[in-house]
């Protein structure tokens, strides 16, 4: 059995939203499973990289804005921005504390959350945002209240993003193919040759 | 008749010359001519955009450099990056100065010269190392090293630049089709498709 693809993802971006309704098929057809990776993108272009952020950057920017609901149409996926600053802390520790109890269920709560947030305009940033959108999700409202502010769950997602950082991973999406990074949705012709091809 | 499209290219960008290998025959299935344009990258990006360049930015920097040499062989255009810092001014302005006086000459000169700094490994930044080229290539060699010192090719060059930025151009390659912007290679396929179906 190959291994899974690693999925990196960040729920304040809507790239990152269009590949996580993506990449379970796109795995799925060569075989393979996804393991679902968090990033805090901030982290990595601000601290790390030493950059603006793309949304904050002149020129690109105002291109991003516009160039997103464009690739969503191109590939079928619906797209409604949320309004206000998406904040991904909260919604990253619940997936944190979810995958370390029931891995599938945690993805399934990604997905939903990508959905909910890029396709409704919900802004799932603060804590009990997230906490009624995981109940409605048939999930325990208590318990992930109480785990977005365990320091366990904090000191977990902070090690998971410093493997990320030390694995060469710097944006989202990315995926990795048995180690091999590719950045971007507008990649995922390439996985899917990549894989087709056992690399080349 | 359609209008051209544009094809903003910076002889510096190892993607721009993978674009500029493809651009023509794009343009040309859906019946479009090409209209080459200058960039000059490092302006955009460090002075406009409040960047680093690609190159020098941590985690993105080895991304590219790993990227590149794997694009060339899934696009299977041929690719040896030159040695040493690449500078603009001078290929570009031959560039200039050709697309004033005989624009079909000019693509040729801009394609042949991407295909052998990018694929020969030769570094075609200096003035005498352009003129050389442009000898090879049956231009005449001291009337483009008068042209890439001539205030009015200089200017001339500025002028292009800061039309390709208020039009919202900020990275290589980026094509625009009647106005529409996509960037980076990997966006040709979308191309592809919004010319077939006139946008969407």
């Amino acid at each position: 059995m190959a291994d899974p693809l690693k999925f990196y993802f960040d729920f304040i971006s809507p790239y990152g939203y269009l590949a996580s309704q993506l990449i379970d098929d796109l795995a799925a057809k060569h075989g393979r499973t996804v393991d679902w990776c968090p990033l805090l993108t901030g982290i990595s272009v601000l601290k790390v990289m030493g950059l603006k952020g793309a949304a904050d950057t002149p020129l690109k920017g105002p291109y991003a804005r516009h160039d997103v609901p464009r690739l969503s149409r191109y590939l079928n996926i619906p797209f409604n921005r949320p309004e206000g600053p998406l904040k991904p802390l909260a919604p990253m520790r619940a997936f944190v504390w979810l995958k370390d109890k029931d891995p599938v269920a945690a993805v399934a709560f990604a997905k939903a959350l990508f959905r909910t947030q890029w396709s409704e305009a919900r802004n799932l940033s603060e804590p009990e945002d997230v906490v009624a959108f995981a109940v409605e999700q048939g999930l325990d409202g208590d318990e992930l209240r109480a785990a977005i502010d365990d320091p366990a769950v904090k000191e977990s997602l902070k090690n998971q993003v410093n493997a990320a950082l030390e694995a060469g991973v710097f944006g989202v999406p990315t995926v990795s193919v048995d180690g091999e990074l590719f950045w971007g949705v507008d990649r995922f012709p390439m996985i899917d040759d990549w894989l087709s091809r056992d690399g080349w």
